[in-house]
């Protein structure tokens, strides 16, 4: 298009590569970026750098952190018997949002998926069973996704695990809170059906 | 919360202040250039830096250019008798896209809010003045948004241009094309039904 300087063609692009963010959300940006004071623009661009090269591993849990251990693995007040396995840093994320968990994490970044020749060896396993040499941990909680990915992997992390003499478990699922039967798939309700527990 | 790393959490911020971008996309958004390669992350954010610092409004038509004047002012493949005059950038961008119009552009850069403190000497109306001095000009196509302020500055407009003796028009208004009655509102089909054309 004639109309576009190049510059704006660049940004749009870049923006275009982001997920969730199409042509026409880019554009809306770009243009929004281009009104934006200069200052306000160095900000967004720095905070991308910045995060990127500041941001790593940590060497315990392989949560993103800017410390080394992170604060969670190094806070004493939390409970170093429990770790939860989780999928990826996001999902660290929402646990802590929602509040409910003392314990520390452990991120596998990502699950095993054979279609996509994601195996063991590429998850964060080794670094989860040299945790478990210590007599600390007293159970493992399993937090990846209700997919076949997710249950592959919680499976075989169980396998490897139970031996071990650690207690393993899973987060529940079913029917999420304020959800209506009406509105959910077969699948989430079958698995709800099975998850049911006697009311006493 | 304790979990976000500070570099995680102030790109999160920062990107949470685009327009259409809420905590949670944010969130993903972090999550996923935390997860790109360097160099594409320099990309984007050096895509960013780039077009503001290269982008200027162009002397004559004051849209977003690189070059000044901008690259449709200076082709002489169009008519520069005729202009169309638009409230944003962005707008030149879609009529463009539309592929319809060969004229030259007017860029506003807004329309005459006075709720919001924007009057008349706030758009680049002087400017728009200026270029109607040459006698090239035949025809004003105003094509603000049919919302108040759009239709207010559309008026102001050809109040100030038509004792010029330019000819003033305005672009129509009414149910777009593969648009519906039942799905539209009542001022859409007014406004559809005021424009309407005998068929010959």
């Amino acid at each position: 298009m004639k109309s576009t300087a190049r510059p704006i063609e660049n940004l749009i692009n870049q923006l275009n590569k982001l997920p969730g963010i199409g042509n026409k959300t880019a554009q809306r940006l770009a243009y929004f970026i281009l009104d934006m004071e200069e200052d306000k623009v160095n900000l967004l661009s720095n905070s991308i750098i910045d995060a990127k090269k500041n941001v790593k591993e940590c060497s315990i849990c392989s949560n993103f952190t800017d410390l080394d251990p992170c604060a969670i693995c190094t806070d004493d007040k939390r409970d170093n018997s429990i770790i939860c396995v989780v999928e990826y840093p996001k999902d660290v994320e929402a646990m802590e949002r929602a509040n409910c968990f003392n314990g520390l994490y452990h991120v596998l970044h990502g699950v095993i998926a054979p279609t996509k020749g994601i195996g063991p060896a590429e998850l964060k396993i080794r670094e989860l069973l040299r945790r478990l040499e210590s007599d600390d941990i007293k159970e493992i909680i399993i937090a990846t996704n209700p997919t076949v990915e997710g249950d592959t992997t919680a499976l075989y992390l169980s396998k490897l695990i139970s031996p071990l003499g650690v207690k393993t478990t899973r987060i529940g699922y079913g029917l999420p809170v304020g959800g209506d039967l009406e509105y959910y798939d077969e699948v989430t309700i079958s698995t709800a059906l099975e998850n049911r527990r006697e009311l006493k």
